[in-house]
């Protein structure tokens, strides 16, 4: 256990302060891009965030940056900031392995769309993150270049599948890193790691070049210190005009769920994320789920078809290649009948109905992120309360239903519970994410 | 074998006429009504084409029919009109089996949207006709109250599932019979039983109160004498204006498909078929496809996990209700993985995008409905051209693409082999109905 959490350059900026800072020539994209590496070298020997650093391109991309603005082409509020990108989305020119020894030193040959986009609005792309193999397990622990750790407590996890974006945004390496969320692998790991996590409506930010793990719950996201940089990131991903925030989220009325509706949760996590939620102005009530059930048949019968799907070849031929963890789930995975994949399609649709009909009542709805605190790495079982739990269910239990309705989410501190960092989940409506953002900036744990 | 094929009273009238008699005062709905059910009497003890008859309901409803038409109250062209309908659909207070002794005796309480638009468009239910059961199954020979048989030769299957709508359209029993159609169900018994028969698109017309068999491949379609007698029905059943056509298909580019490319095909069938088209003024060209594998993979992962997905707890608890043929075919169709499903969906969205393609370079696609003639009762295996092949993939091979595709298709008589009737099949564009049935009108047999 480290006793004091790694604290790289960006603990102590939000991109908004980096920006100004950068225009009133404060600093420059290639200290920035320095700062990134420097703290890089410090601590991911201890926190194993990064699967691959691309010190040349970084340093060129933050000199092209400067250049472009010294020259007056402003690309927006990313320009010159250091971004790192989960190791499950393609970067031209950089490793890409999908945390998988079935892409032992794979060089990407062309970006993701996000990736284009993040390059179009001027970010320094400093390196790649650590995903759980195939992003398949919200642990963060299990990857062909080994676990991403905690930075809190470096013999626990990160929570993933996102592990590295998050220990990355934790200890200060980066401003900003991308993840993907299937189940909750974007706002687990922040939960973790004490960090906002952001995934926003199904289909917002383009999946284009992210390997998918089950396409109809793939969603793109991004790990940060605050909401509102989350906000800047998620905005240049979409395609959104970068203006500020009209949005207060003063009049938000927010239901709050009893987490343990959907899977047993620590009562000190409960406690924490609803204290989270008491300030001013916020009017918060009780709302109950009709038929929590329709969550877990949805979402197992989809991830694993989709995820066998994506697979299938793979554990015929190379079963050797995967991780013994990941090719367990995927044997699993294969087990779920088509039949029962049709119903698991018909139980998500009734889930979205459902939803829809919550977030008719109240704007957000309120609940922990995760069950549980960051668990030691490689355990998959643990106790709530005294019961004995799985972890992955525990881990998203709370943050899976809102992929499969396809609704945008946040995660946001929410304080600390025996030492570690957990969150408070805000979930919102489609379309709507400034109101999410703007509430979970006024939320504090 | 029948020396005579069965020619009740409606093998002589086109609902058109009926429709002016009725008008007239040449004949009455009871008049009509009499003449089916008398037809029904004559013939059905050998065809089995009827599981219910509503002797009571139908002349009821005929006098109410007349006495509307006395009034001044005209409902349009299926006014007085008498109409059977599948054993697959629900009409309130009339037993309703899906041909299957899961349901034995069960008396629908509400009738299907489909026979709701029939009766406010003023037609008269003269009974219910054989379905394979529950629809699975394309020979019609599978039911719980006995096969349908084929009025051109008794000892022969319909052809269905819609099997004996296909009997008693063809032995004139009724004018009109609807059916429903989940890779061939109208059209097979329509071509195997010399007359016509229609399923619109995906969607036009609603399948709410109908069993379902597999929900994405699912279509209600009609069996009549013309295509003209196909277009009003359709027009009713689908709520849409009843006007007469402008459509004459004149100017209708065609494109033949070899149909070997999806499945063997009797090579006389192929040529009166394709002679079925040599009709002044039709350009007809060669087209191809480019991967016929798609309609496989996609139709029989989709069929098989949506139709398990209806069963699964009948074949759990009450195996020995089904016939032999549609438990095993169930049995089979639960090994459907879900990640085989999930690859079929994706098939089926490629496979429309090249039917939609196809259809952008012709305005209708033609070929024959069916690869064999109608064969013997309970036969299983049949021979194309000298190799063995299976009775079900003979008959529905043609004509499955197009459920998945979710196009409209009409199979038309086109003369007879070995003295059986075959047909010709003909494909158009979504919404563009009135033009394939305009052009299904042109061509002869």
């Amino acid at each position: 256990m480290t006793q004091h959490t790694p604290a790289g350059y960006f603990r102590d900026w939000t991109i908004t302060e980096l920006a100004d800072q950068l225009r009133s020539g404060e600093t420059s994209a290639v200290e920035l891009a320095r700062a990134a590496l420097r703290a890089i070298d410090q601590f991911d020997a201890e926190l194993n965030a990064f699967t691959a650093v691309d010190r040349g391109a970084a340093v060129r991309a933050a000199e092209k940056a400067d250049a472009e603005l010294a020259e007056g082409l402003d690309r927006g509020p990313l320009h010159g900031i250091p971004v790192a990108v989960k190791d499950l989305v393609e970067v031209a020119g950089s490793r890409t392995e999908m945390g998988s020894a079935h892409f032992a030193d794979h060089v990407s040959t062309s970006d993701a769309d996000c990736v284009r986009r993040l390059r179009a609005g001027g970010a320094v792309l400093v390196g790649r993150t650590t995903t759980h193999e195939f992003a398949f397990g919200p642990t963060g622990d299990s990857a062909h270049r080994g676990p991403a750790r905690n930075p809190h407590d470096t013999t626990r996890i990160t929570g993933g599948s996102s592990a590295g974006s998050g220990a990355a945004v934790a200890a200060g390496m980066v401003p900003l890193a991308l993840g993907t969320d299937t189940g909750g692998s974007v706002r687990v790991p922040a939960a973790l790691c004490g960090v906002v996590g952001f995934k926003p409506a199904f289909g917002a930010i383009s999946t284009d070049g992210v390997f998918p793990l089950a396409q109809s719950l793939d969603h793109v996201g991004v790990l940060a210190r605050t909401p509102q940089d989350c906000r800047t990131g998620y905005r240049v991903l979409a395609g959104l005009r970068s203006t500020p925030s009209q949005e207060r989220g003063q009049a938000a009325s927010i239901g709050w769920l009893d987490p343990n509706a959907l899977h047993p949760t620590d009562p000190a996590i409960t406690r924490a994320a609803r204290a989270a939620l008491d300030v001013d102005g916020l009017a918060v009530r009780e709302v109950g789920i009709r038929d929590p059930d329709l969550v877990h048949r949805g979402f197992q019968g989809i991830q694993h078809s989709e995820a066998y799907a994506n697979h299938a070849e793979r554990v015929s031929e190379h079963p050797e290649l995967f991780t013994d963890d990941v090719l367990e789930r995927l044997r699993q995975a294969a087990r779920t009948a088509g039949w029962q994949h049709v119903r698991a399609l018909a139980a998500r649709d009734q889930w979205r109905r459902e939803v829809q009909e919550l977030l008719s009542e109240v704007d957000l709805l309120a609940m922990p992120t995760t069950c549980v605190v960051a668990t030691e790495l490689g355990r998959r079982e643990t106790t709530v309360d005294g019961v004995e739990v799985d972890v992955r269910a525990a881990l998203i239990g709370l943050t899976k239903p809102w992929n499969l309705a396809g609704v945008p989410a946040v995660s946001v501190p929410a304080g600390r519970v025996g030492g570690l960092p957990v969150g408070l989940q805000l979930v919102g409506r489609p379309g709507r994410e400034d109101v999410l953002l703007a509430v979970a900036a006024r939320t504090g744990g």
